[in-house]
């Protein structure tokens, strides 16, 4: 199995750009499930109904999220009622929606499993057990389990790949909006890389207007962050082919798209 | 004028990898100046004279730190009688060292500026007012002017790299010891990374054995981390090509070498 | 001179506690000047032109503000207008309003300093700096010097006690809407309490409802905390006695009243 | 049933201090069961073997930690071996020792429990879920239940207090090291104190140096903070009586003793 994952989609930029490459990237990679991380898909807070059907009709098969998950509040009306829309699973179990799913392409089924890190973060659900859990359970559907551990330390994030090294196909890391060179496959066989990076505008801060941040970093002072409507893009992705027999993966590569990495086709 | 920047160094696999792969390096790029980030250099903690003197001995120009500066206690008897090792410029006014140092080659002079950052970090002096501050200073001086930032947060530090695109030849963060893929030069003519990564032992966690790592994410328990003596290693820097006459960067090349990215002369 | 000061006002209810005792608080302390923290006075977020007024009006003569500061925008049209009141001195420079001013009262004249701590807070100027530069000022004109330190970690304030003890005439602690015990006059002269607390609702969680604060201790999801606008109420103060020739405080009250610390006239 | 609890005791002052007082508090109050926290009593850094048996001599029943516990390394080996010696509770499931211990005096089962905070602090378990657990289990026992919160922040613990209000006969918070005038009996019942405060030196900083702990506030600089070993004391504890039928607290009493406030017999 295929499996083509794009980094937090930032704003109508993050989705345009999205829309822009995604038939480009499926002739590339021939992925047989694209997942997308959507937790700042709207105007960099959340997600709406609107937008994640917008998604799921580009192609993407699953939405993951993160620290961004409720901004949108109307979340709450329709996560449940979906099963490709999912949040960290180590979320509280008061929480809606649900932290893993399934999904079934060309004979073969692969879980996706979400989950938040906690270095520098709320002190949610402890994430490495949580994914021991998940993964014995999707572990009886399939081998083929694909993980987006949505965190801030790059500590947390490396420690989970050796966590479930072996254990599942993938864990890719998300959250800082900035892809890391680190992509491998660790020694039993999963594929790691400790940030995606970000889909969205190009010249600003984690996709915000770099203004602003730069205000709010030199005077400690309260903006409200925006992000910006026009400008430059950036794409980033993870492609990963995986063995389906063992759910091992058998290669790799990373996907980054902007003016100074133009795509390959 | 040709810079190499080498990424946090951490304990014996650290060094033995920079000495092992400096001369290819330096074959491979006629590097004018070569600085590294040797803050974890003395078994992850700090760094020793005779450890800093090895350093030089094998070819690095300018040693720069971050926030394990003061680990090793002999550093305060040596820091303030050299020129070639700094630490983040906007420690306290009371802190030994300094925070700026040049080196000149071949009749072109560089001006070497260390910073650290404050989110996630203490609440050191300001670094973005302290870049403005030494940059003038070292204008005065030359064009040349290339800047470690030591910080935790990637919007702290992209926010630094628009803050000084322009005023500076480069900008490169350290800390989280993960390089990241997002080199490019600003508009302004600033090369930039987020994190040049680290060089030290390839199976860890930040260069710390990783069941001592996991053992803590999972249970919150005390555990002294320690470097592994032996095993693989990664070495990562980055390249950059500076134009004497403006400082800005001409051209860039990430430096990531082990098992899985080997070494191409 | 006789100083009152009144902790954290939250919301009406705190306001309405205050309106309700400020004239018996009067007729026992006969306090010469009044201070009161006003950064929750606006349904606990900031304060607005309005309220302002209504605590002038009351009879407080100088208002100290804190992390909240700036939470209702339309203090940026009056900040600079008004020198009775002050926003942390050790914000930013680029911060409107200031963090210093003076009140004279029957032929002697306070110097009121607002600072803001940094533990578990955003990294303002260095308040201790700031302080000893301050106070410098203010010794010109008078040695009768009051300073509201709004921070969250008894060790910060303790150490600013410590830092001012026989430089002002006392240091009070806010922000964490809980009175101390620990109220003294340092060896120095300067009385101390590492905080004073908050005026508002009694039942509630620092002045916001409970189920509230608890579903989100419980839960970590979003939460939009309130004050309630009925039930019962605190008031805490601080009454402090200093000497006009050398500023150093002469006696102090810690000021509690609530039902279960009931007001005695 | 009467309970005296003591707040955190550091240091060998700390020690001497309550030895020198506990006679004379057992005289006044004539408590049943005398409780202490025990985090810092060595060098203000965890507790030895011989220090629990020292404070279990001088009549203290049951010793409670906090973020030090592990500090000794010698606690490894002794924890396990009593049931005298509590530490959080939400700690690990992997740590040793254990989180609630039941004591027996005059025909009455006190059930103490101990808790950790998570706001400024490592992500422990869930101490609102644990609390409900362990207070379920309890109280099979004994409707009477006596709860040490060891945590930072104000919010947290009255969350706590209320969280728990009806269910148990007291919630006292510790770490601060600075005693609340808070103390008060909840509506259901629960006796209630924001922190107890602390039993050591009563010229330093939450115990320790106070030049120390100011250097590193002024400089960020590492600094090795320690236990004066002479100088004034401070004794922090907190008294309540409670129905030995329903649970419910009766009365309380704040103790706070030094030469500001000293000891009435
Ligand atoms: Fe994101
Ligand atoms: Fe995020
Ligand atoms: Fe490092
Ligand atoms: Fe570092
Ligand atoms: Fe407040
Ligand atoms: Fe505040
Ligand atoms: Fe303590
Ligand atoms: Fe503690």
């Amino acid at each position: 199995m295929k499996v083509l994952f794009i980094g937090d989609i930032v704003g109508s930029i993050g989705r345009d750009t999205l829309e822009d490459y995604l038939p480009r990237l499926k002739r590339k990679y021939q992925p047989d499930v694209v997942i997308a991380n959507g937790e700042n898909a709207a105007s960099g807070r959340g997600i709406t109904k609107k937008i994640f059907q917008d998604l799921l009709f580009m192609g993407v098969d699953v939405v993951t999220m993160g620290n961004h998950t409720w901004d949108q509040k109307e979340i709450f009306d329709f996560i449940d009622d979906t099963d490709y829309l999912i949040r960290p699973a180590n979320f509280s179990d008061d929480a809606p929606g649900r932290g893993m799913t399934n999904v079934t392409k060309n004979g073969h089924t692969l879980s996706v499993i979400n989950l938040h890190g906690r270095t520098f973060l709320p002190p949610h659900d402890d994430p490495f057990k949580k994914a021991t859990e998940l993964v014995k359970e999707a572990k009886e559907l399939s081998p083929l389990i694909f993980v987006d551990f949505h965190a801030e330390a790059t500590s947390e994030k490396i420690a989970m790949g050796w966590h479930l090294d072996g254990e599942v196909s993938a864990v890719v890391g998300t959250h800082t909006h900035v892809q890391t060179a680190d992509a491998r496959i660790f020694p039993g066989g999963t594929a790691y890389i400790t940030d995606v990076g970000m889909t969205g505008p190009y010249d600003g801060v984690l996709g915000m207007k770099k203004e602003d941040v730069l205000y709010r970093f030199k005077t400690n002072m309260p903006v409200r962050f925006e992000v910006p409507k026009t400008g430059r893009s950036v794409l980033s992705g993870f492609f990963v082919e995986l063995d389906n027999q063992t759910g091992k993966a058998v290669s790799f590569e990373r996907v980054y798209i902007n003016e100074d990495y133009p795509f390959k086709g």
